[in-house]
């Protein structure tokens, strides 16, 4: 190993890839809210859960464990790209004239190019154990797709991906690279169900949106005995099995004698934050001063703009009602590149921890956002995802505090994929036909009317 | 590191970078034949070879030092994403239930996607030493072209692509690729050069081809005194440079106590091929029984087709006349995918070991390789670019007959890039729009009739 101030990359060989993921739930001093039935607008479940989703996944969404054993199978296959480097940003402070010292954890050293593969292949293994032949689900961006599609093949499952049909016009990259993995691609709305079908009626021209999407994967996987359906963020599940993230940048800090001060991460549903974060706020529980800030867009800003309420998990009112920071169900943020981060809610475990303190949240225009991540790539080498690059503009902008302070702090983001299929966005921004598209505060305000009345 | 049996991936520290380059014609038993200027017909001087390349260069293209320092700039460079994981294909060798034990080297893990940043980097080095201020390239499929414009944005020179200007249109993701780091990519012919100029007045609709693309590349480095050439495979300095990978790959297969019994890579203008398998060749001249093979496509084989004649390196003939296996520079190879490999010669020194019999060639059409690739995809999770799937395909048909005979060897490829900007090929592949495009034999004893009288 490199000496400590001489590292530009942090090695773990595969046998140190964590055996169990770590549950914050454990440690919170307030457990998120319990989730209700979209149907009966009563707690939800086991049994109305278990129509869409394998026991063993539902058990986990509930459960206080600290610790959680990842499946040997599944620990197997992580070893194809996990762990994952940690990078000393070398050039982009070098560029930056700064005394602060920028790590990245980098998730997009997998084929599907994000850390969704962290999850997708977890629920797709718990659902082959279950007797699920089929898992459906929903993509706008492609990311989770093509995870789910990768680790449904891994594990001789069959995939149905309602892909919003908008994206799958405009990235036909996307689909390509989930057919090669075997699934079966399906522009939303589309006429395999029902919902799709009333939709294509009354607008035959309608592009679709994820909320769409969502419903017609949560109807197939509900009206099908055969067949489940996965979510890729939001649910604490997901959030659990991300950790594997932070675990191994933990152990990778402390093999080069270092401790984060501050960490960035995107978020929109959540689950990137929290698998770079939550392992570190275990030590804050017990009196370490560690930030972990989640950054989000100002077209979309959840955590900084919006309330701590119960809301539909989705457009259609089919999944959970959650808990959450949330703009309402209503609302349709702006069409910003960073696809992954147009999510109106928010993790509820996040959600909880930003309520309480624990954590904070900033949020950028996407014009700033694109100058920090050319800058990036220009110095570090790799093109960033435009949701990855708010984690690098806020990292840069702790960097450039520094350096006007003098800190030789420790800056920690979690570079959660790679921007290769996003170069329509790099076009705008060179052709400067980017624009911030900032939310409206109207549009929140009428969205958060909507809101379902629970617990009241 | 894990046990010899159980290894996925084999990594090494940063420290473990090599300082040296592996100059194979120190060993050769016959050295590569000496260059000769399109210009004058006779061999090629310093004084030619200056106009487009630095003095640094020239000289790398004729040392006979074993080893050649790798320049520390580079070296710090090489770090970002070097060393390069070693893999096991163990998801691979159960799927085809063979006893052999299959190992690659992934090179596609840098920004650009594959092994072409090696030799991009000290090449713009060179120059820059030299003071010069742009480099200027061709780019078809458009590999070399971005790992040349992340090369020149690191050390701080302009770089010019002439992307052929099908590619130009047909790649527009490639193209921002190079924007993003900087480049100012022209589609080929263009009004910059008089070549291009002369081109255009008779056809302006012409979309170029890779042979007017040098031309004009090398006219703008011909016509500035400020501007240099720099090429991507084929000539010396190139392999030299590329033997990094294969050092690196015998330093990993030692870590597990491992050395290869065959060696697979493809082969276009042979840099690849040349990076790793050279550092095992050493061993070779020493009396291992190593071998290497070189894989070509159908639609242009080059070493197991043509004849080892001296031919221009170019259509337009204003590149250095070389002694390799050729298929006559008039000679042009159908619009496979591999557009890496459409190359009608081969490096002169690949070229030289193949006719001294020590190194092997095979040759495979399209649909065999994309077979090959899929299965990659779907065991492996790396979706493999067209080119790096000939040696994949190479590898398994290899594996398949040691299942066959019992055999339990060691088979060792080279994964030179990813696939994620190919998956108009892939579409192609699942539609069976694929057509394997083999090579016509009357057109190569048409342009082999047309080679130019050298030495004789």
């Amino acid at each position: 190993m490199a000496r400590k101030n001489d590292v530009t990359k942090v090695l773990l060989d595969e046998s140190e890839i964590p055996r169990q993921w770590y549950n914050i739930v454990a440690d919170m001093p307030n457990k998120p809210a319990p989730n209700y039935s979209p149907m009966t607008g009563k707690l939800a479940t086991l049994e109305e859960m278990e129509v869409i989703f394998p026991r063993e996944i539902i058990l986990q969404e509930g459960t206080t464990d600290r610790w959680v054993d990842i499946p040997q199978d599944v620990r197997e296959m992580y070893r194809q790209w996990r762990p994952t480097p940690l990078y000393r940003a070398r050039s982009l402070e070098k560029a930056l004239g700064t005394p602060a010292r920028i790590y990245y954890k980098y998730e997009g050293t997998n084929a599907t190019g994000s850390h969704k593969l962290n999850t997708s292949l977890p629920q797709a293994y718990y659902n082959k154990a279950a007797g699920i032949k089929r898992l459906a689900t929903e993509t706008g961006a492609g990311q989770w797709g093509s995870a789910l599609s990768l680790a449904c093949n891994r594990f001789d499952l069959e995939c149905t991906v309602y892909m919003v049909k908008v994206s799958y016009q405009q990235k036909p990259y996307r689909r390509s690279f989930m057919n090669t993995f075997g699934a079966n691609v399906v522009a939303s709305p589309s006429n395999l169900t029902n919902c799709g079908k009333s939709i294509l009626e009354k607008d035959p021209d309608c592009t679709g949106s994820l909320g769409i999407a969502i419903s017609e994967a949560v109807e197939d996987a509900a009206t099908h005995s055969d067949t489940n359906y996965a979510l890729g963020s939001v649910l604490n599940h997901v959030c659990l099995h991300q950790t594997i993230i932070g675990l191994e940048a933990k152990k990778q800090m402390e093999m080069i004698d270092e401790y984060p001060d501050v960490i960035f991460a995107c978020c929109g549903g959540g689950s990137n934050f929290a698998g770079i974060t939550f392992p570190f706020l275990m030590d804050k529980f017990k009196g370490s001063k560690v930030r972990a800030v989640a950054v989000e867009p100002t077209a979309c800003p959840t955590l900084t703009k919006g309330v701590f309420a119960y809301d539909y998990g989705d457009t259609a009112k089919v999944a959970p009602i959650t808990k959450m920071y949330t703009l309402g169900h209503d609302f349709v943020p702006a069409g910003i590149h960073a696809g992954g981060l147009r999510y109106h809610g928010d993790s509820p475990i996040v959600s909880q921890l930003y309520h309480d303190g624990i954590i904070e949240a900033q949020a950028y225009g996407q014009k700033a956002v694109f100058d920090a991540a050319v800058l990036f790539a220009r110095t570090e080498g790799i093109v960033p995802a435009p949701e990855s690059s708010h984690a690098i503009r806020a990292a840069i902008d702790e960097a450039l505090k520094a350096k006007e302070s003098g800190e030789e702090k420790a800056i920690l983001f979690c570079l959660s994929g790679h921007g290769y299929f996003d170069f329509t966005a790099y076009d705008n921004y060179f052709s400067g036909k980017l624009e911030d598209l900032e939310y409206s505060e109207e549009a929140v305000k009428a969205s958060i009317n909507n809101l379902p009345k629970i617990g009241e």
